[in-house]
């Protein structure tokens, strides 16, 4: 496995296995990588000759009263996994190499970010696609993967690529969960024994919509003020937001009467936690 | 001569063209062909193996009053000159194909677009912007060439492509003028013989500061009065900017006394003229 820190480098690398006809399946994370992650490692693997893992903690995705600074960090561990997983290369970079000086070029989506996330998170789309499209250019990818657990971004980078003639193909990776059900992330390494606790009032209040729908119930709205009282129940929860949208335009349903996306998210003391589910009514 | 008409083709050309290990050399424009355009095509054939002209009339790049319903067409003139010239391959897609339904990703940068023809055109580069990465990615190019009557939109792209870390080689080919030195441009089409007699006011007045900074002249507010004078003294025009800059930043410059960009807007009837030299002072 090597371990590429410039992105020089790296695309030098890239290069010289695209002239040898070596196909590439490209993984981008921000390191701490934890079970869902080498769940996308392990799609990746038979899929191409190359497996790149990409670990960086791109800071124009942060707004200004997040996470930045505490995002947990564990390369040495990562790296570890990462050749378990069978990684062929891991991108490093710098910040100052991905940013340097004068840089002013953005990617911004006009409909898909407005929605979920970006009520709360304005600038993080445009921070996830502009390094997403670096990261394509940079390691030059024929396949890569994202979590399913950020659904919208999997999203956005779909539109992106499309929408920008990418010739990439982009997979996602289904949610892994604890054996409780809380969905994997690398920020449930913030979480007090308490918080955790609450944290599993988002999968809970998921299922619970899903029996709710399953039993014939069509109002998202009378599911969502369910959804509402069983979170606050929790303690530490403050709710962000809870939609029930088109799975491809993310906008609102109001009657479920087709496949929708349930997604959450849930602030958990300090901790904003996501989560959702694709959901079909009953027949 | 190969002719693709959607970029599904032209993707597949350039893919091919790749694993056989061949360099691809592209020309982006929007169409009406004359001897600038010619000099960037006969700039390109030496350097790859394969030489590939775009005709797109990009509407994202035009504003709501701009001449997009009145861009002159020739395309069978064209498809002469490019074969005449080199070209190997060209690219003439349709616009619902470049923005099929759904279209929402742009690209944009924070400061280069708001010196100098952006304050009258804001939209026009974010639209260059957007629809050259479509291009770099459809088309594949190791190098593409860019006219430098467009110096802004030249400097926009090199930003771009080093921001978003794309691996093309980017080159400016130098303005080509008509014997009285009127720059070619496919909107000198637009002008009436007496319009082209004012069209001269353009190069007329860079001749005329540049003869005034060979002189010692170290102030641009005096020269641009001058220059201002000087080409209301043409009927039919309209000056929309004249900005002594820097030649990388575009940032305004008022003491001449390292190399400048001197880059102009005058409209000639309703036709919007530009031209720009880069101008050092006297040792």
């Amino acid at each position: 496995m090597e371990i590429l820190k410039t992105k020089n480098l790296m695309q030098q690398w890239s290069k010289a296995r695209k002239k040898k006809d070596k196909t590439i399946c490209f993984v981008p994370t921000m390191g701490y990588l934890h079970q869902g992650h080498i769940s996308l490692l392990e799609k990746g693997k038979p899929l191409c000759d190359e497996l790149v893992l990409s670990i960086f903690i791109n800071p124009t995705q942060f707004g200004p009263n997040e996470d930045l600074a505490a995002y947990p960090v564990d390369i040495e561990k990562d790296l570890f996994l990462a050749e378990a997983a069978g990684v062929t290369a891991v991108f490093l970079p710098q910040k100052e190499d991905i940013y340097p000086h004068n840089f002013q070029t953005k990617i911004f989506l006009d409909r898909l970010p407005s929605y979920l996330c970006g009520h709360s998170r304005p600038i993080h789309f445009g921070g996830v696609a502009t390094v997403v499209t670096k990261l394509f250019h940079i390691v030059m990818p024929d396949v890569a993967i994202f979590g399913k657990k950020d659904y919208q971004q999997l999203q956005i980078i779909r539109q992106m690529v499309c929408d920008l003639d990418f010739d990439i193909k982009i997979l996602g990776g289904e949610i892994v969960r604890e054996s409780d059900g809380l969905a994997m992330s690398s920020r449930n390494a913030y979480l007090t024994a308490d918080q955790r606790e609450s944290a599993l009032s988002l999968s809970r209040s998921i299922q619970m919509a899903a029996a709710a729908i399953a039993n014939g119930e069509k109002k998202s709205g009378v599911i969502q003020n369910q959804m509402e009282s069983f979170i606050k129940g929790y303690p530490h929860t403050r709710i962000d937001y809870i939609s029930f949208c088109d799975p491809h335009t993310l906008e609102s349903v109001d009657i479920i009467d087709r496949q929708i996306l349930l997604a959450l998210a849930v602030h958990v003391g300090k901790t904003r936690l996501i989560d959702n589910c694709l959901i079909a009514p009953s027949q």
